[in-house]
């Protein structure tokens, strides 16, 4: 995890007064890019796949501050997809570097691709019309979504999960913490875990389990250890 | 892994001979589809997923024959779409059947969208005009893919990935295998590994390190045993 995921932090929303009174539309404010086109790329591809988790979590849990996230999501992606192309476009000099410049904003469009069908996804959500089959197509995918509660007991208690590296350590990518009535978005590794946190991953059932013991208590120490 | 990922290898291609000899044109054989609307959704999901996996593996390491499957994979990916739809738009009775049963239609869209971006990135190694920045940009995701070559010594050797569960205890997804010449694309939970396979997996740079060290006979216990 680098230094642009706390990016994302600062994107606030301002809320527009209109002259009738009515409010309610919203713009961006202040949205930090990262300054070179590598970052950005990183960016927009971590931003992307990140949507996808939080969109089937979203439909998985019908989630809509969750949804919510992931078309705020879309449109910071939009953000970031827009300088690249500026930055690509200015950086071609010859044939050659045009060709290969092409093949940047070729995988950039995949990308936004990718993050328009989790947007599609999440506004699935929104509109509150889910079949019941696709909870279970979710739940029984290869990779699938699983919600683990966090017992005073548990080893993961305290500490950051840059030190627990559950992706490695369990094969579990946490992509939201739920504390309290608040969500943690994609938290960073110095996010520590809290007694009670429920955590959001994404990984094999398999791995998912494994996870659940930890965060109950039942396993006390942590594989590598 | 269900009992799906059999069906895929059924895949055959079939060489069309035209009348002025012409050789060349590919078409379907006996591809073999889930009975139920549930499990082609859930194929569905998988082989999308497994394409985004390949085609990011194809652009890092500049593979033909891996971008010609994501290809492939797309074709199917189209015929169980079609299937879906046929068998979903058959099961509305009502208002509230036909409503619930558009979210299948919904997210179905969604994963072919995906699919159809995986299947974008595939050809722009076809094209050979990759710009060096991708390899850079994909190895610095969040998520990366890696190689991974298996020693003798490994105690990988002679186990199967159903045994080793490697997503669990390293928190890598193996999407390849290479094996001397031929490659061995989504392999089963019962493909064995065997000295110098080299192993294509998804996961962080810290899990893919962590394989490494086992695959290379450097760590001679897995986790959990």
């Amino acid at each position: 995890m680098g230094e642009f995921k706390r990016l994302r932090r600062k994107i606030n929303k301002k809320t527009v007064k209109f002259k009738d009174g009515e409010a309610g539309v919203e713009e961006w404010d202040e949205v930090e890019v990262p300054r070179n086109v590598k970052d950005i790329f990183v960016e927009m591809k971590n931003t992307a796949e990140l949507m996808v988790d939080l969109a089937y979590s979203a439909v998985l849990f019908r989630e809509k501050e969750m949804a919510e996230e992931v078309l705020e999501l879309e449109e910071y992606l939009d953000i970031l997809n827009y300088n690249l192309t500026v930055r690509a476009v200015l950086a071609a000099r010859n044939m050659k570097e045009a060709e290969q410049i092409t093949s940047i904003l070729q995988m950039a469009r995949s990308i936004d691709d990718i993050s328009n069908a989790a947007g599609d996804l999440a506004k699935m959500v929104l509109e509150e019309k889910l079949h019941p089959l696709i909870t279970e197509v979710i739940m029984e995918s290869e990779e699938t979504i699983g919600k683990v509660v966090v017992s005073p007991e548990s080893i993961l208690v305290g500490k950051t999960l840059e030190e627990l590296d559950l992706a490695t350590n369990t094969g579990v990518r946490i992509i939201a913490i739920r504390r309290g009535k608040r969500w943690i978005f994609d938290p960073d590794e110095d996010t520590k875990v809290f007694p009670n946190d429920i955590l959001i991953g994404r990984g094999t059932r398999t791995a998912l389990d494994y996870l659940k013991e930890i965060a109950r208590g039942n396993i006390k120490v942590m594989p590598n250890e």
